[in-house]
């Protein structure tokens, strides 16, 4: 375990299987061409406590749709079953029965009541699951559980994911050790936006702690905020996006609002949510740098998010970023269209330590010394429209050839 | 000249200056490190009037402050001067005071009030303008203009444009030949959004009608609302945006408002400025086919467009076109997160002729035949809401790796 300041220590090799009290298991059941990976099973030993956030494209798939009402209307869960493969979105009352059916297939293999099986899926948008080989997956899936199941069950999640995302953190509450540990996946589709009852980003995160659903609910709300709606990799939402927790209480430890040890699990929480986000922009399709675009200076919090996503999402600064071209016109130019309020003749704009803009003019810095900046892996571009005191920051990442080959021959 | 319907004929290789009274020149400044052409000017043989429209980006260049004041104080112009390989956007006082001696230059060589010189830059964007290669430019310019030089000044505001934009429609006021001649360029950097008093795009239309500057305006903003502000190619608006248009009265023929004359005359505006919109979008970087994303049936405008905008500026759809890939599910998650309002489970969307989805899911055409129609030139993409009347349509193009090798390597 490495210590990470505060009370708060990574977990090595951490993951969704790290806490106490979780199985999980990643299995073939054929629904990708390749023939890799594609349903994952995570299980609770006992029902747990849970919370949800969910995509809000006006076009949910089944499996959110599902979720969602077991948000509102379930205690407990005790599974999540996930392909790939396959979005099962788009797919009407048809897609929305054999969601259910995943449900009922996961319940019996694992003893459980159906009320308390998650589904989430994640593929080609439009094309009916081919039931027969999710059903023989799922059962695969449950004779395969294992309480190191947990790399196996991030492989299955995986689309147009380079590398797997797990992450987990610990900490102590009266003597007890409290784990946190998230798997997640996305790669492309990725865009701010999900609310809490939003890209295909799927991210399950489970603990050993015992919290209600209410604080649970109102922690992960804070954390999807600071995290996965800070990330964009294009622009685009998906139908599918889902973000799971369950909390079984096995640690033996319980967080109780408002005290010390609820502020650190709210803490270890955002921690693994922006892990993950963070590990799905260097992980976005063809994307070779991490750029963080941070406003500061913007008269309102909503010209701040205007400025920085615009900044963040223009294709112009994507493509200069992927060939280290200091154009810092173009940042000023998004920030110019982004609809935001601000005195043009006085932003200032900075490369990590180095001044780009200020007065809104060239600030002298040479550009070939810029251009060395932008050949960092990770590179702040850093705006201060010097208008007020609202800040925010959006994390993405280049745009380079790979983006469009990735996305021109996508088919699962 | 072709008769294309109604009144109207389009005059073969027609331009800039087809209409008559006006000559115009291109010649090479230096500006452009390619040594290609980088200066031109236009010039009416008489005091013209004219109107303009301009970026709404909060960044204007410095020649777009200048011609802003212009439109808001001048009666007449004789002349435009517009150079490409230097945007003079984001340059300060000194960027203000250079557009200003462009203007005083040209009007010195043509023995005309500095008041009725008009200018445009396109290019790279926070570098001061050589003035010494400027002003050399623009006397060289003076002395090659010409009563057919339409062409040249076409090709010295090219930037990346691969393709000339040009086009000339003619019709009858009373047994008199009207004119209106446009040339414009533009190929990334395009968005809509201009305002009358938006990308780099520069277009100058000239017309040889006696039309006053109010009438003139008032049919230009109609004229970029159904073209200019139609197109996208990056959803990226630039500072330097600009459309003039100058009219000086030399066909003998006057447009008075409300009349049948008025009428071919602001039909005639339209279709030059919707011809060079759509060679904008034709001539995109990296565009290899236009797309026309049409939405209906949307509840209001506002959808409507938010709707056809949010599919158009798509990653995901656009390099899903590129890639000749029918993967109709990017379109409707486009639209699920648009913001626009509708019920998912009652649209219907069609490749040009054929059904691709019905009430929200798949209608059945292969998917072979759908890739067939995605390899036309020009594929029309119908969205219908099913919500209520309103509708609105873009043009864009697909997204290649030609974009992204352009914009990364792009050094004017």
């Amino acid at each position: 375990m490495k210590n990470i300041g505060t009370d708060l220590n990574f977990v090595e090799d951490g993951g969704v299987t790290s806490p106490k009290g979780f199985k999980a298991s990643g299995v073939c059941a054929g629904l990708k061409k390749s023939g890799k990976p594609d349903m994952a099973l995570i299980v609770s030993e006992r029902p747990a406590n849970f919370a949800g956030a969910f995509t809000s494209n006006l076009f949910p798939a089944a499996p959110v749709q599902l979720c969602r009402e077991r948000v509102l209307t379930q205690g407990h869960a005790t599974a999540i079953v996930a392909n790939s493969g396959n979005a099962n979105a788009c797919t009407g009352l048809e897609g929305y029965k054999n969601a259910l059916r995943m449900a009922e297939v996961a319940a019996q293999e694992l003893a459980i009541p159906v009320e308390q099986a998650l589904v989430a899926s994640t593929g080609r948008i439009g094309v009916q699951l081919p039931m027969d080989k999710i059903e023989k997956g799922i059962r695969a899936a449950a004779k395969a559980l294992s309480p190191k199941g947990g790399a196996e069950a991030t492989a299955a999640i995986m689309t147009t994911d380079t590398r797997p995302k797990e992450v987990a953190v610990s900490f102590q509450v009266n003597g007890k050790t409290v784990t946190i540990g998230g798997i997640c996946k996305g790669a492309g589709m990725i865009a701010p936006g999900m609310k809490v009852p939003h890209a295909t980003m799927l991210c399950f995160i489970c603990s050993d702690a015992a919290i209600d659903n209410a604080l649970l609910s109102e922690f992960l709300a804070d954390a999807v905020e600071d995290s996965f709606n800070k990330i964009t990799v294009d622009n685009d939402m998906s139908t599918n996006d889902t973000v799971l927790v369950l909390a079984n209480g096995c640690s033996g430890a319980a967080i109780a609002k408002g005290g010390k040890e609820a502020a650190t699990f709210k803490a270890a929480l955002s921690l693994v949510a922006e892990q993950l986000a963070r590990s799905i922009v260097l992980d976005g399709e063809g994307v070779t740098k991490f750029i963080s675009v941070e406003v500061t200076g913007a008269a309102n919090e909503a010209d701040a998010k205007l400025c920085a996503r615009a900044i963040a999402n223009s294709m112009l600064c994507k493509t200069a970023w992927f060939g280290c071209d200091p154009n810092w016109g173009r940042v000023l130019a998004a920030a110019g269209y982004s609809g935001a309020k601000f005195s043009p003749e006085s932003v200032s704009l900075d490369y990590d330590e180095f001044p780009v803009v200020r007065n809104g003019m060239d600030a002298g810095t040479p550009e070939e010394q810029l251009a060395e900046v932008l050949k960092r892996p990770e590179v702040s571009v850093k705006l201060d429209l010097a208008e007020g005191a609202a800040a925010h920051t959006i994390w993405t990442g280049d745009i380079s050839y790979e983006y469009v080959k990735i996305n021109a021959d996508y088919h699962t």
